[in-house]
């Protein structure tokens, strides 16, 4: 390792609300000459957002811009193709900044390990230069929060589950779990939706868009429009209210 | 409800390090008159001790002692019923100081609603008082930072378990897994080494103790004495690197 070279910087800046970055996260944010952040093509990146208040005029930003927002292509594009691509050339930019002793500090909404676009940033640079991590407040537990209900109880097993996933998978790992958490919906929305009408678990469900941001929404199962859905909703199923009649 | 009360606040304070902690929760933390923490009968507590550096001194603290720390009890004693009764004792001294006006922070370690300890007087009080309640680094989160290791990539699946589970359940669920956390383990550390050893998941398990806090110890799995492993402590199943050759 060249000891000259910059800090790469992970951190978790927290799922939206600008007041939920940590303290750590801030005061490392604040020391950085360069910020990197991710931000879809042709978009405003919420990650920037969340900082935009506690940011220096002389900072240098570094928008990642990603190529594409949709994971069905048409052939003979290749999603995960373009995203490695992505990654390795974001990596390349940071490096640069790195390599002239400069930290960077690379924002991320949420938590920078759980689902968080640093994870493909940590596996490309990290062997190569310094590294801090700054785990954030993630989605699951601020969903938790804005719909005022505990998700796990004692000895409960909490699963965290991608829309993304087949409906027979869903519905095989929802049957077995005490608690849930179901990320990513977007146009995953209507076939997580029917998996728990099949399970009889609606009433069970409680779905939040944008948690903790300024356009937090919280509604029953039943009245939400499938075609409205954004990536960053959630559906949590909550573990089972401990009464302190056993050991669950 | 009465407005004149004061406002039940939930605070996560994260996992160990004081600087994990939101600007938001310090911000309602430093402002409320009262702080109610829990603490094991005869410890010290580590929320107070997380928070400690940021209390006022003409703040009032509110201890919420737990009468016991391990799960079995020989009868005719009842974990449950003792915890039970404990919440309840708790509940009430905190709405003694809501009934006056005054504000009530009541720290948890983490998160608030992710096994948190505020979840029991959630239950109690919520219904009558205003309540606000502000998410925090949870401990699981805090681990893959503290191994600087990715959790869980794109469309995997994370299950996180206790450590209180039978043998059998443990292994079924581990199984089916594709990432996973096993959390309080303590007495229950040898029966979780063997379920993942009887698995062949040694290998890819890792080890945290007090993840963040100035004690914290990352160790091998097969180097960990099963004597002297602390409630605090967890293992860490990370999903397989993303290689950017599939969808997952």
């Amino acid at each position: 390792m060249n000891m000259r070279s910059g800090r790469l910087l992970g951190l978790g800046v927290g799922p939206g609300d600008p007041e939920l970055i940590t303290v750590k996260a801030l005061r490392l944010l604040r020391a950085a000459p360069v910020v990197a952040y991710p931000v879809a093509k042709g978009r405003s990146s919420n990650a920037l957002a969340i900082v935009q208040e506690y940011l220096r005029p002389e900072q240098v930003l570094l928008p990642m811009v990603y190529p594409v927002t949709i994971e069905k292509l048409p052939p003979p594009f290749c999603y995960e193709t373009a995203l490695r691509g992505f990654y390795d050339d974001a990596a390349v930019s940071v490096a640069a900044h790195l390599d002239a002793g400069r930290d960077v500090a690379a924002i991320c909404e949420g938590d920078p390990f759980f689902y968080g676009s640093f994870m493909y940033l940590h596996d490309r640079l990290a062997e190569r230069y310094e590294t801090v991590v700054v785990p954030g407040v993630c989605s699951v537990v601020a969903c938790a929060a804005a719909v005022a209900t505990p998700l796990v109880y004692r000895n409960q097993s909490l699963t965290v589950l991608s829309g993304v996933l087949e409906a027979d998978e869903l519905t095989r790992r929802l049957a077995a779990c005490e608690a849930a958490a179901v990320m990513k919906l977007g146009g995953n929305f209507a076939k997580v939706r029917a998996v728990l009408g099949s399970l009889g678990l609606i009433g069970r469900a409680l779905y939040v868009e944008r948690a903790t941001m300024a356009t937090e929404r919280v509604l029953p199962l039943v009245a939400v429009e499938a075609a409205t859905v954004p990536y960053f909703a959630m559906i949590l199923l909550p573990g089972t209210r401990w009464d302190g009649q056993g050991a669950r």
